[in-house]
């Protein structure tokens, strides 16, 4: 039977490997690489950068696939769908992949960044490949640190204050409102700099760009102070290296911590 | 100027150790161990092993505390101004440990279970102490794998479901009612299985105890059926172990998936 592992590797610092992600590593003979295009490709090259460094070379094979180009544009409502097919898309290629390059008593991996478990898309998308039952496999899951504990160690604070809960979203939503029933929520996957929409209110805010890289920038503060510099020094990186990958923890009203 | 880590060392498995965590303790002349007392003294045991599993021995030094016990019976509202009175005695503790047992050159270590940033205590402690400016230290923080990502990791699940949010809460909140305007739930520090309350509902839940330790229990399906059988396999655990900890996501109306 074909292995599959799902390995976090972190979200930025090599370091941030665990030591069960450093063995599933070693005990795979094939990677799977998707090249999601543009400058993106400096995360593909910091993952052959820790094959590199932590596995002898000639000891396994790494294959490369071109992701199919996610309908970015589509907006609002259209956002489901969209991803919908680009996950089917995916799935075809990912199944292609296992069936033509992964022995029948091989094990292969997929390096996810951060955790698996927050916004990615694999796990879903291997059990698309499963239903589909043309390749058969088994796979497990290595947990890995996200870019939100990344995020808040950073800036060493916490992720929830004492007893009250944390919620964990993405630009899109918090540009829909401010989320129901908490106070401390972090955001992903926001190309908008949402938070600006709320400057006017009693927020703190933690943000991190391209964090636990040599590039890293850390802005935390009054959200009315912090967020023109936040949009400055943003937009100065992400012209600077053509893509940036931030994230935030907007902390409501912090004289009740 | 003394340094202190605070490294998260993951939620049960000795393999969650970070790159970064290992680097850390290697660099850690003192250790500060608190022992929770009762059962969870096998958890002191799990960080006395990851000493011994990474460092020579004599290359460092361990100091012990018990922690204040915490008045677990305060209820309701009361919870806050407790915490509030416990994490001051604890600060008390820290800074004499600090203060007696840590060189001015020297770096000391507090391991931290899963991850620094859920539900824990010891940063905010430490910045108690820095506030009382009794002693003085510089302090930085390892993120760890969480008991949230362990348990969707075992149970090969995301966290989220495709661009929507994820909140994570007490037992106690979710007492108080489902969360609004979220679908995907995790809970923590439930004394009560308060999962319970919500069998009636279209719901799934994702239930791990022991997560990363040989006695790992995983149960997941639709409430209605998985709810009394974790409530029996969670009861028997309980009486054997003398101590429980468990985690569990809930995913309502999966149809929407
Ligand atoms: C598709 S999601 C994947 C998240 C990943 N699974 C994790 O656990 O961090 C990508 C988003 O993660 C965040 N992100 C990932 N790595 C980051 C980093 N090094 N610094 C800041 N944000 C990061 C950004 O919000 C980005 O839009
Ligand atoms: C005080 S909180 C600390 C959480 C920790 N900082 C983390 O990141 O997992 C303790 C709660 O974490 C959860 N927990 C921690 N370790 C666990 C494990 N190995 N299995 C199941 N639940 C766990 C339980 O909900 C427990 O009540």
């Amino acid at each position: 039977m074909r292995k599959i592992h799902v390995i976090g590797i972190g979200s930025g610092d090599p370091r941030q490997l665990t030591l069960q992600a450093v063995g599933a590593l070693r005990g795979t003979d094939v990677f799977f690489l998707l090249d999601k295009g543009e400058a993106k490709s400096d995360l593909t090259q910091l993952r052959r950068d820790m094959l590199d460094a932590h596995l002898p070379a000639g000891a396994y094979r790494v294959v490369e696939a071109r992701d199919p180009e996610r309908d970015r544009a589509a907006g609002g409502s259209a956002y489901s769908p969209a991803v919908g097919d680009w996950r089917s898309a995916r799935a075809g290629i990912y199944e292609r992949m296992i069936a033509e390059e992964l022995g029948e008593d091989e094990t292969g991996a997929f390096l996810v960044w951060g955790d698996p478990a927050l916004y990615d898309s694999t796990l879903g998308i291997l059990e698309e490949v499963l239903e589909r039952c043309a390749v058969a496999f088994e796979y497990d899951v290595v947990p890995g640190v996200s870019s939100v504990s990344a995020l808040v160690a950073r800036h060493r604070t916490g992720l929830n204050r004492v007893a009250r809960p944390v919620q964990i979203t993405t630009g899109r939503r918090l540009a829909e409102g401010f989320p129901e029933g908490v106070d401390d929520v972090v955001v992903m996957l926001d190309a908008h700099q949402t938070f600006r929409r709320y400057a006017d209110e009693d927020i703190d805010i933690y943000w991190g760009a391209y964090i636990g890289t040599p590039d890293e920038i850390l802005v935390s503060g009054p959200l009315a102070e912090a967020a023109p510099e936040i949009e400055r020094v943003r937009a100065e990186a992400r012209e600077r290296k053509g893509w940036i990958m931030d994230t935030y923890l907007l902390r409501r009203n912090p004289g009740r911590r």
